[in-house]
């Protein structure tokens, strides 16, 4: 159990993976890992002018795809980048707005069963605010 | 009831709105009003290259902003664009995925109410078929 | 296809399943189905004292309870009873209050899987007023 | 601030409060309050054989009855019992089946605002084994 444990992808395995592959979204939303633990990773990245919503704070929507791809990542970790996964589900509650500087998502696998794994994804802002929450839900194919 | 309703911004109008206000990211999505009815709106993008997944896919934070998109410009639009609104929660479910072609996302009001709103966003293909549906949770500043 | 639909369970049979089954939760609840259509069900019941919460309306849990019924009932039958299904996750928005009467519990699928099924759950008060709707998974055992 | 927080009703006085009040489908639950810390609290409770679905495990309504309620009297326990709430909509992830024996429900505040709360709730069996999570918000009327 141990030995498998030490054998996940460490943060520097998963950006080389990450920069290697295509995956044009998440270039657009600029994340690297920063650190990688037994049950999930965390990711940073900055916020960008073109994230913006009509209201001048953070769309939501990016809020989601930061917290889908953290999460989905950890997921894809967790069965040794050996298996396609798909989102089957995505809820995020939204705690306060974001506006400006750098943003850190966490993601925690809670299940990573045969089939269906579930994590939750939480993103803080600059000042360490805890700004969104989620439970997402894969499947592997 | 009648009268009120019929003052609701037409497509065109909202178009209008969404093009003259600062909204980076719609930009990104690319959306644009088809359709306004008394109790929603129908939206119509392209899907982009730059919004796919590691596998090729549509990423499913993009799917989690248009439906956030259509939603919340239907709730705006609901209160004749004069209150801001933040998005208190989304989920989403994916029925099947997304790789080119034409989306059409519907946004249904099923509450309008004095502080807090509750809309439905539905995603097809350019086929029809039902790729994604969600439930979206407004409140009115 | 067409013939596919037609051997789908009538509400009367599904009903006289629900009685034969061990379903003690469901006795709690009292539902019987009273239409069954091809992509769904509706059911009916009526509001118990005992279903009450601290500030006098109907506990959000027994909303739950109630489309988690009645969609889970939907997707065994779109399975013809063959196969057991378990409930991958729940999520309700609550429009109204409940308070007394006659509910109606709509179950609508959007897709019925080999593995995952995913629902539309509605309830309705005696009024016809929509009181709460949800969207619930499911997998296949 | 500290003194503030010193001032939130300990687990007995949770347990009064409850226990007078008319509050009919949290008897059904059987649940009492064993701990209260700033943000939250813990709940126990035993599986009942009327719990059951037609599969011989706990129904996922009544996961949901149990957050809900563990979530919501924490809510209530954070305005001082001084407030009605209504919950606004609730998702729970189901991890493993629950079949018997003491289940124990955390319910975590992550935001106590002016309008709306949001709170993690997550249930656990005899085992300590992680049976489901959750995420509910509230309303304060």
């Amino acid at each position: 159990m141990n030995e498998e444990k030490r054998q996940l992808a460490s943060a520097e395995q998963i950006n080389k993976r990450l920069q290697s592959a295509q995956f044009p979204f998440n270039q657009f939303l600029g994340v690297r890992v920063v650190e990688a633990v037994d049950d999930g990773l965390t990711m940073e990245t900055e916020v960008r002018p073109e994230w913006g919503n009509v209201f001048g704070s953070m769309h939501g929507g990016v809020t989601a795809s930061l917290v889908d791809t953290a999460v989905g990542i950890a997921v894809i970790r967790g069965y040794d980048f050996a298996r396609p996964v798909t989102t089957v589900e995505l809820k995020v509650s939204y705690l306060r707005p974001i506006h400006a500087g750098k943003l850190t998502v966490k993601a925690r696998i809670l299940k990573q069963g045969k089939t269906l794994c579930v994590g939750v994804g939480d993103v803080f802002d600059q000042e360490g605010e805890h700004c969104a929450t989620s439970l997402v839900t894969y499947m592997a194919l």
